[in-house]
C-alpha cells in the first residue's frame, strides 16, 4: 500500500485522533489549564507508542513536559528529529468565535479549532507519516521525536533540555512544520525567520486614581503618558527609534531584494482580505520586505484606567502595554531588549515611574538553499505539488530554531503546510483539510530524499 | 434645642440612616445595578416623607427617577432649592479597597464606602438638616429637594424635567454640596466648575486580530496609531492641539491670577501625597491654575489587544479609550466633542478607521461673590468654622449647574464640605465624620442668613 493509499484508508480515523488532540484547551500561557496541558502531553506519548515509535517518555522540566520518542532502524542511517508543539495561543478575544475554539468542527473543507494550524495540526501530520511509513515498511532512515509544550510562551525549559540531551537528540537535520505555505497551488518553504524581543512596561503616576476633574491637567496621566512614549518609538518615516536598534541588522543586497520581489503577491488582494484602504510600514521598503526582512515593534496590549461600559472620570494610577519586537538576523534578543528599557526608561517624563520586564525573547534564523535538507524538502513539495516551491523569508520567529543550531550543530527545514489567512493566534484559526493530508503524504518523500 | 444639640442627641440615627443609603450599590454606569438604583431612589423618597417634607414623589424618566420634595410654609417667603444626586460612581478597580465598597465602615474617623462623599453624604447633610429645622420649628423659609440618579452619567434626563418643570422647581437659590473646602481649618466655597466633554475613540486596522510575526510592522497597529493620534492631541508644551479648541477660553486677568496663587497651597505636600517626583501640565501656569482655570484633555481608559497574563504575539484588530476634556467658561462643551471628532478623524492615517462616540457632556459655571446666596452661605461657614471661607474655583464639573442657570434663571450655591483627599471616584471613598457633621451644623445658618 503506498502513501495515498494508507491515508484513503485511515483518513477519518486520523482526523477523530487529531480532534481528539484539539479538544484539549493545552494554553500554556495561562496557569488555568495547568491540567490540560499536562494532559496534552500525554496524549502525545500515547500517540506516539501507538504507531511504533520507542522510547518513549515525557521529560519533565520545571514548566511543561517534552514529549520524545524515536525509531532507530540503523545507527549507520541518517536521523531525522522532528520538532513540534503541543500547546496552543489563548483563544481570546472568545466572542469571535464562530464555535467552540476546544470542540473542533469541519466548515467548508476546513478543520477550525484553537491550534488547528498551530501547532497540533502540523505536528500531528508527522505522527501520522511516521504511522504509515512504519506500517507500510518504508521508513528509509531513524526518526526521533521532540514535542514540547511551552513554544507559545517562549519555550523557556527547552533550551536546558537541549543543552543536557545533546547525545539523546543527536541527529542529522531538524525537520519543522509550523510555518506555511503561500498557496495551496504556490507551495513554499521558509528559509528565514524573525527573531523576538517581548517586554511588558508599567507606568505608574500618582500613587492612586484620581478624580479627573479635580487633578486633570496638573498630574502626569499615565495613560497620555504611555502613549505618548509609545508614539516617540516610532519617527515619522515608521523607523524604530531607540537608539542602536538597527546597528546590528544584516543589510540585503540589492539583488536578494529583486529575487525577494518576484515572489507572487497581491497588495490588492491583501488589503481586500484585511479590509483596510492601504498598507502602513516603514518607508522605502515594500510589504514583503516589511513582514520578513525588516525588524519591527508592536503593541500587542495595552490597558489602564476604566475599561467597561459608560463613562468614568477618572486618571488612572497606572498603565499598561505589552510590546513585542521581531528582529532579523544578527540582532540579539537580550541586547534589543537591553536597548529597549533602558530607551524606555530615559524617555519618561518626571511624574511617572517605569517598570519593564522582559518576556521570552528568541534570535533570528536563515538557513541555506544549497543544502541537503533544504533540497530533499524542495524535491518532496515538487513531487506532492506538482511544483517546485519558493524559497521565503518569514515574519514570524521561532526562537529555538536558532537555539537548535547553536547547541546541537543542526539546521532545521522549516517545511509546513499552513496558510496566512489560517488565523493562528486569532479567532477562528483553521487549518485546511487538504494541507493537513497534503503534509502527510509530503513528508514521507521527504525522508526519501533526505535518505538518498 | 438647638441644631447642635439635636445632632448630639440624634447622631448615632444620622450615622445608621446614611449608611442604610450607602449600603445600596446604585451605580448607575452599569445597568447590572438597575435594580438598586431604582431602590435607592425609593429609600430617598422615603428619607423625605419621614421628616415632614410633603409632596414627594418619584418623577420618572427614561432613565432612573429625580425624587422630589418640598415643604412651602410661606409662599412669600424666599424658597432654597436643594440639588443632590443618589447615584455613586462605578467602584472598580474593586481589588484596591480595604473595604467593601457598599459596606460602609468608619475608621480614623471617616467612613469609607463609594458614595460616602459623592453625592450619598452630602446630599443627605441636606435632609438632616431639614430635618433639625423642622423638628425644632426652625425652618425660616420653603424647601424643596430635587436628587437625582444619573449624575455621574452626565444627568441625561435632568433637562428635559428640568424644562417640563419649571414650576414645580420655581426658587430663590439652589444650594448643592457635591463639592469640597480646602481643609477642615479652611474652608471654601467653589465659585467655579469646569464643563466636561467625553468621547470614545474606537480605531478598527485589519478586519481580525493578526499573527505579530506575519504581518508586524506591514500594517497599521491599531494600538500604535491610537498612541500616536493621543499623543498628538498635546504638544511640547502640554497645550492642547485641536484646532480651535482655545477659541473661546476665558482670558483671566492677571489681577484675578494673583489673587487665586494666594490661595493655601503646598506643591511639596501634594507630590507627596499624590507620591509623584514632579507635577505635570501645561506650560506657564501653575499646578492651581491648570486644574481649575484651564481646559484639559485625558485618557480615562484605554484597551486593546491581549491584556491577560502572559504574551500573546498578537496585532489587534481594534484599539479603544475613553477620553474627556475639561472645559472652561465660555466653551462650550457640544462644540468641543465636534472640534474633537473632527480633528481625531482628520489625523488617522490609511490603514485604520475611527469612530468617535459621545458620551455626556456639560458647560463650565461662575458663580458671583458679590450676590445674596454667596454671602449668605460665606457667612453660615464664617460662623461654623470660626473662619471666612475662601472662593475657590474647582476644576471638577456639574454639568447640571449650567444647566439650572439656563433652564430656571437660578443660580446655584456650591457649599460641599468633601476634602481633596476624600478619594471620590478612586478606591476607599470615604468621608470625615467631621464634615458630615459639620455640614448638617452649616446648612441651617445658611437658611437663616438667606432668608433674613
Amino acid at each position: 500500500m503506498n502513501t495515498l493509499e494508507y491515508i484513503e484508508k485511515h483518513k477519518d480515523r486520523f482526523l477523530e485522533e487529531l480532534f481528539d488532540l484539539l479538544s484539549q484547551p493545552s494554553i500554556s500561557a495561562n496557569p488555568k489549564y495547568k491540567n490540560s496541558v499536562f494532559k496534552t502531553a500525554e496524549m502525545v506519548i500515547d500517540s506516539l507508542n501507538k504507531i511504533g515509535i520507542e522510547n518513549t517518555k515525557l521529560y519533565e522540566t520545571p514548566g511543561y513536559p517534552i514529549a520524545y520518542g524515536e525509531k532507530i532502524i540503523d545507527p549507520n542511517l541518517p536521523t531525522i528529529l522532528i520538532y513540534g508543539h503541543y500547546d496552543v495561543q489563548p483563544p481570546d478575544p472568545l466572542n469571535l468565535w464562530l464555535s467552540d475554539p476546544f470542540k473542533p468542527e469541519i466548515r467548508d473543507g476546513k478543520i477550525y479549532a484553537r491550534g488547528a494550524c498551530d501547532d497540533k495540526g502540523q505536528f500531528f501530520m508527522h505522527v501520522k507519516a511516521a504511522e504509515i511509513m512504519i506500517a507500510t515498511n518504508n521508513l528509509p532512515c531513524n526518526i526521533k521525536f521532540m514535542i514540547e509544550g511551552e513554544e507559545e510562551v517562549g519555550s523557556e525549559n527547552l533550551e536546558e533540555f537541549v543543552k543536557k540531551n545533546k547525545e539523546l537528540l543527536s541527529a542529522d537535520i531538524i525537520l519543522i512544520s509550523d510555518t506555511g505555505i503561500i498557496a495551496n497551488d504556490t507551495p513554499s518553504i521558509t528559509t528565514g525567520l524573525r527573531g523576538l524581543s517581548y517586554v511588558e512596561v508599567e507606568l505608574t503616576g500618582p500613587n492612586r486614581d484620581l478624580h479627573s476633574g479635580l487633578y486633570g491637567g496638573a498630574v502626569a496621566n499615565p495613560i497620555n503618558i504611555l502613549c505618548s512614549m509609545i508614539a516617540s518609538l516610532h519617527n515619522k518615516n515608521k523607523e524604530i527609534t531607540i537608539p542602536g536598534f538597527y546597528n546590528d541588522v544584516e543589510v540585503i543586497s540589492k539583488e536578494e531584494r529583486d529575487i525577494m520581489s518576484k515572489a507572487p503577491f497581491s497588495i490588492d488582494q491583501y488589503k481586500t482580505e484585511l479590509d483596510i484602504d492601504d498598507v502602513y510600514g516603514e518607508d522605502n521598503y515594500s510589504t514583503m520586505e516589511r513582514n520578513s526582512i525588516r525588524p519591527t515593534l508592536d503593541v500587542n496590549g495595552i490597558w489602564g484606567g476604566y475599561i467597561e461600559e459608560g463613562a468614568k472620570t477618572v486618571i488612572a494610577s497606572k498603565a499598561y502595554a505589552k510590546i513585542s519586537m521581531r528582529l532579523v538576523p544578527n540582532q540579539k534578543s537580550n541586547k534589543i531588549t537591553q536597548l529597549f528599557e533602558n530607551h524606555f526608561k530615559s524617555i519618561a517624563p518626571k511624574g511617572v515611574k517605569v517598570k519593564v520586564t522582559p518576556h521570552h525573547g528568541g534570535e533570528a534564523y536563515v538557513s541555506p538553499t544549497n543544502e541537503k535538507g533544504y533540497i530533499a524538502a524542495s524535491k518532496a513539495m515538487e513531487e506532492s505539488f506538482g511544483k517546485k516551491p519558493i524559497p521565503v523569508r518569514s515574519g514570524g520567529s521561532i526562537p529555538i530554531v536558532a537555539l537548535f543550531e547553536k547547541e546541537l550543530g543542526l539546521k532545521s527545514i522549516l517545511m509546513g503546510f499552513g496558510l496566512d489567512s489560517d488565523a493562528i493566534h486569532s479567532p477562528n484559526e483553521h487549518y485546511g483539510l487538504f494541507n493537513f493530508f497534503k503534509g502527510i503524504e509530503t513528508i514521507p518523500l521527504f525522508f526519501k530524499y533526505f535518505s538518498k
